[in-house]
Order: C-alpha cells, then structure tokens, then sequence
C-alpha cells in the first residue's frame, strides 16, 4: 500500500481520534512514558547501530550529536510526555457560545486539525516529542525521519504506535514513513495532510515550503536583529550583544545583524565590539563601520544568517532606517531594539513586521518553554494561523456548532422572526 | 512600475497603515461613505458604461445583476462601512499578559496582516466591501477587479484612495490592478501579498488556490448535506429542507445532498420528496432511491454541486455512513443532522469535520451576519487561520512583544535567574 493509500485511510479513521476522550489521549501517553522506559535497551542497541553507520559513512559531529539518543535524552521525552499530561485538553475549548435567537445556540470549539505531517532530519528525540505533542491535541500524524537514524526512529515509533493502540486509539493514528522517496509523495498529499510541521536545516525547510500545497508551520531563515538606539543604556548593550550572539550560535533566535545608530557609533561601536570579540564573536561590516573599528568585511552573502560566532554590523540613521532594514532584509522571526526611549520602542514594538519584537533583551527569549507554553511545535515566521513559538494550540483549529429546533432562514430574510443576539460566554 | 514594484513600495509603507490610530482609519471610512454618497452620479454613469458593454458583448443575465450598482447597492456599502465604523477596533488587542519574571513582560497582541489581496469577478460592491475591511483592520489591499465592470471599479477606486489619503493614510495603502495580465503576476508575488482572498465561482476560486504560494482565505465547494436521521422530527424536515435548498440555491451553502437513514427511508422519503418538488426541485438518486419515490438519476458529476434548484437523494446505513460519506464526499463547508437524539447530534458534531457542524435547522444560517460577525470577508474551508465565516478577526494575525530590563538567556540557563511566570491577562 502505498503512502496515500494509507494516508486516506488515516483521514477516515481521523474523526475517531479527533472525537476520543482526553483521559484515552492521556492514557496513550502515559503508555508511551512506561514503554519507552521498559525498552530502553532496544532503543540504545538500535541507536548505537545508527551510531555506527553514521560513523562509517563519515557524518559530520554536528549531526552525530543529534544522532544520539541516549539517557539523558530519552528521560527528557518521558518528562516532556509527562508534563503533557498534565495540560488542559486543547480539544473542545468553547471560544465563543452565543444565543443567535431564543432557539439558536452558536458554539465555536476547538478541535483538533486533523492530520499532521511531520517531517524531520536526524534528530529522534524530535520523533517522540511531536507525536506526543499531535497524540494530546487529538490529532493523527505520519511521520517521516532521516535515513541516518532508521533504525532508532523504527524502535520507537513501534513503541510509541503500539502505546496508542492499547490506549484504544485506532492504529491508524500514527503512520511511519521511511524511504526517502515518501517524501515528495507525503509533499503532494494535499487532500489528506492538512499541515506540515519540518524540522530540520533552513535548506530543508525551505525544500519543503517550496515544494507543497500543503500549508507549513515552521520558518526557513532566522535574520534576527538588535537595533542599538541613540538613546540605548549602554550599561546593558554589551551583554544583550552577547547573549544574543553566543548563548547558542546556532539557533535561529540568535541574533545575526548589529544595527547601530550613526549618532552614537564612535562611541559606542568600540564597546559592543570588545565584548562581542572577547566572546568570540567575528564582526563583519561595511567600509564605514570598519573605519571605526578593525573587522572583517561583509561576505558576499551579505546581511546574512550566520548560525555561528559570527555577526554583521551596520549603521542607520535613526529608527526609520532600522525599522525599513528589518522588514526588507530580516526573516521576521525576532527583532530587538536597545533603548530608554518610550515613544521610539513603541515605534519598533509597532512597526516591526515580526513574529517577536523586543526591548530591552536578548533574541534568546523567543522559545516556546521561555514563554511558558509548555512543549513547543515550533517557531513560525507566517502570519497566516500560529505565529513565534507554537505550543498545543498550534494543532488545533475550531468548528462552529449551531443547534437548533427546526429554525429556517427564510423566516429571518422575510421579517418573520429576528436575530437576538446574545452572547453567554467568549 | 509594474505590479511586484508596486506591491513592494506597499509592503515598505504597511508598517505605516498598520501602526495608524483606529481614529484616523475610522476617519477614512467615514471619508469613504462621504465621498461615495457625494459622487453617485459619477458612480451610476460609469456603473451604465459597464452595463452598456455587457450588454453589447452578451453577458449572461445572471452576470448582468452582480454588474448593476444602483442606489439600493449603494447605501447597502455605505450603510455597511458606517457599521464598521462603530465596531471595536481589531488591533492591538492584548490576547495575553504574561510575566515571565519581575522584569521581563510578554504581550500577545493582535495586528494587522500587512498585505491583502483581493480578487474578485463581477460585483463591484465587493471592491467597497472588502477595501474598507481591509482599511478598518490597519491593511493594505491590492485590489483585482472582473474586467465586465472596469469603469465601475476605476471610479470606486479612485473615491475609496482620495478618502484615505484625505484621512492621512499613505497612497500606498490601496493599489489597483486593472488588466488582467496581472492575475497570474498578482498570484506570483509571494514576498509581498501575505494573504488573498477571492470572490467569484468556484472555478475561479479553485483557479486561485491551484496557481499561488499565497494562502488563500475562501471555498471553492460547497457541497453541503442534509442527515435525515431515524429520529428526526418529522415535523420540521422538509421545512428545513425546503429553506435549505431553496432560500437561495445559488449559495454556497444550500444544501446539495440529502442524505436518508435507511430505516426509515420508505415512510420519510415520499414526504420530503413531496414538499421539495412543490418548491421546485429536481430531486437525483440511485436505483435504491428511484424505487421508494419516482426521480431523476443522478448525472455522472455525482453526488455534486448543483447551485441550483436540484439535490442528490442517498441512502446510509445509519450515522457512521452518514459521517463517513461527509467527509468523504462533502467540502468540509456546513453539514446538518436533523434528530432529537442527543447521542446521535453528538457524534454527528464531534465527528463531522466541517467548519459549520448544525442540528435541526437550515445550512444556509452559515453566513458572517446571521453569527452577529457584523461584515464578512469570505468563507473559509481551510483549516488553518479563519475557518467558516470570516469576520474582520481574520484581516488580523499577533505578534509577541517582549519589554525587558537588559535580560539575557544564559542568566536562566545557568540557574542565575529563573522564570516566575504570571498571567495578568487572558
């Protein structure tokens, strides 16, 4: 059978998970906690196999580290598992209940989205905590995993497949997919996937976004910027720069371009540089930053992501120029401006067309766990549905219910009956 | 300057519209209903060009009565903008306060999309319509008109732009597209239009979705069905029916399948049947239908989309039938059951997976101002931001504001400092 036959048998059966019990959902995941606990040795001998195709076939350390799945990371899927348990059902939340008449009852309802498509590279971990995360919200999910971790993710998926089907959900509520041509044809599965969730490096995500009609929750760049104002506490720019920079280079919240205000650059440029390289960090700019200080010139790539110990720096005049910069050159992920002026934060917190706009901290922040959200879906640069980090209630979307006794428009278009609108609650 | 530079100079003064105070956009629209009333000679003789012109080359009857804007059409836009004058604003609402610690605030603030494409054929009303939701929601709309009313919509246009830039809105705000090389430009630009939104047949529709990487907010069918469970109330089934398929057959959603519980299909059928040909409707049904009441059978489209004063007949084995042929076949729009059987109503509106799920009263109810949304932007079948009726609630997405004092992530990373999260609203 191939990957859209099961997929259309996955939407048949998507109302049964859409429609079951959060003790049932709950109970598939406590499931899921126990069988990963009871099988760890299963998971780290099917690991070290991956492990040790990976070495021979000579991936690089970067993506060996998230190859591994060892204690520390499996006992953080059982906690996440656990913790989510303990969240309210985002199921069946009624956004808003309203008498339309004395016998016509208005209900908007959250429901689960349906089926969710995720797509991920090398990191197992990455496996569990999504479909744990579509499993809580009601939904059903096909899954597909990087080659260089098959054999881990098949260990698990069995066991996290097998955890909801003795919970009582159907066993087509979670789908693996595993050879590398599934993945255009899950791309071109428009009439079953409702959503696309990739995890994985910009090129992929963007290979994703390129290549569906499938809508995706996800961003392919993260440009993030801090803009020192004239008026910025110079007190706390150094460690700002920093954290933002080095905290962990190679996330999409760290901050790649330094704007400054031209106003106060001989001053302050020299300062923000000193830390920023006894962090590490390289500088690059334009002629007239480096007539201030000593850097490297832009690469060709110009204001770009880094996603290393590496950062632009430019000059602007004013906030105008800023704002204008960030929204032309920037990812609309995380923008940041530095200032002590309230009516020039405004101004940014308004006008930058971002996900996240700052002040006064670091890019870091933007994170589903820093903002209390609990397990996170991911970061999303679109507008269109969740926006930042997305939590559970990125996996859901609503229905409008109306009940009524026999109530036909025709008697409302002719005058016969009237609307009387009154909201109970939402 | 063609389209995409147009469009970019847009998105360079959008943070501008965005961030204006709903007074000066209030004062636009009320500039607007001036402007319209004060020009309606201008307005009816280009409106007699138009109709002029369809009449020479033999537009169809049907076409002919969405050209015509009369009086009657006119105060309906201006008496339409007044009411979104009084209406709340939609930006800057706080969807959430949140302490994430003593000195550091997350705001989740609702602002305007940016960018609005609008597409639409014939009706000229809808180029006001939709302009001034877009400007009462702090957008900038590109507006795309049928070429049937060009001078209609040259005319709208140039009242509508005068009016907000009289308020103080940049000239960017609105930008016309006239020739209609520009549709398939208009749908490449991807950078710039963050969401559209199309009005016209489903062809049209379907074309839209079909050819763009822009989301696009609507519904090409609408197939919407009619449960007639075993216990519905005899006593309201072919009223609701009647309404349902009659009120306006054309709409989207009348009702286009009825669907008839087996069990009680020999007593059930010849009633309904009855009362919906009194009405005129051309009932279609399989062999298994055309035994229990004379009809005709259905034509090789299905159980389809009429838009007309015709339904397709269909016996199910009962609810888990029903639903599943819903689903299937249905175009997730609004879907009824008609019963007096709590269990029964509950599945149905559990399971059925439509942005309108009713019991025991009319389909065509799934309209903007019969849910009290005041204005409607569209319908929408997708499942991913607005669903059902769309109000000015999906002109709107949200940004995360974060107001620190200096603070870094590697102060909660080591342990420093630790999130104390309070929620001060939603």
């Amino acid at each position: 059978m191939d990957i859209r036959e099961e997929l259309t048998k996955m939407k048949a059966d998507a109302p049964l998970v859409a429609s079951s019990s959060v003790e049932l959902r709950n109970s598939a995941l406590l499931n899921m906690a126990e069988a990963l606990k009871a099988s760890k040795d299963e998971i780290f001998a099917a690991n070290a196999i991956d492990l040790d195709n990976g070495e021979k076939t000579g991936v690089s350390p970067a993506v060996m580290k998230r190859l591994l799945f060892n204690e520390a990371k499996l006992n953080d899927c059982i906690e996440g598992i656990t913790q989510l348990v303990s969240l309210d059902d985002p199921v069946g939340k009624k956004e808003l209940v309203r008498k339309l008449d004395s016998d016509l009852l208005l209900e908007k309802v959250t429901c689960p989205i349906g089926i969710i498509g995720v797509i991920f590279e090398a990191r197992p971990d990455a496996l569990v905590q999504i479909s744990s995360l579509c499993i809580k919200s009601g939904n059903c999910a096909v899954l597909k995993g990087g080659k260089e971790t098959v054999n881990t993710n098949r260990v698990l998926f069995r066991i996290i497949l097998d955890a909801c089907i003795e919970a009582g959900l159907p066993e087509t509520v979670l789908l693996q997919a595993e050879t590398h041509n599934e993945i255009d044809e899950l791309l071109s599965c428009n009439e079953q996937v409702d959503l696309l969730i990739p995890r994985g490096s910009n090129e992929f995500v963007a290979y994703i976004m390129e290549n569906t009609k499938i809508p995706v929750l996800g961003h392919a760049d993260g440009i993030c910027h801090i803009y020192v104002h004239e008026k910025a506490d110079m007190g706390i720019v150094p460690s700002v720069l920093v954290d933002a920079k080095t905290q962990y280079a190679a996330a999409c919240n760290a901050v790649e371009t330094i704007l400054v205000d031209r106003k106060i650059a001989k001053d302050a440029l020299p300062v923000m540089a000193k830390a920023l390289k006894e962090a590490g960090v390289v500088l690059r700019g334009d002629d007239e930053v480096r007539d201030i200080v000593e850097m490297d010139g832009l690469t060709e790539r110009g204001y770009c992501e880094y996603l290393d110990l590496a950062a632009s720096v430019k000059l602007v005049d004013g906030i105008d120029e800023a704002i204008a910069h960030i929204n032309r050159y920037g990812s609309h992920h995380t923008d940041c401006i530095l200032t002590e002026d309230t009516e020039a934060r405004e101004l940014f917190m308004e006008r930058v067309d971002s996900a996240g706009v700052y002040c006064n901290c670091s890019t870091r922040f933007a994170d589903g766990f820093r903002y209390g959200f609990g397990a996170e879906v991911g970061i999303s640069t679109g507008k269109i549905h969740a926006r930042g980090p997305v939590g559970l209630t990125g996996l859901v979307t609503y229905k409008y219910r109306l009940y009524g006794n026999g109530n036909i428009v025709g008697d409302y278009a002719s005058g016969k009956r009237t609307f009387d609108f009154e909201d109970l609650e939402g």
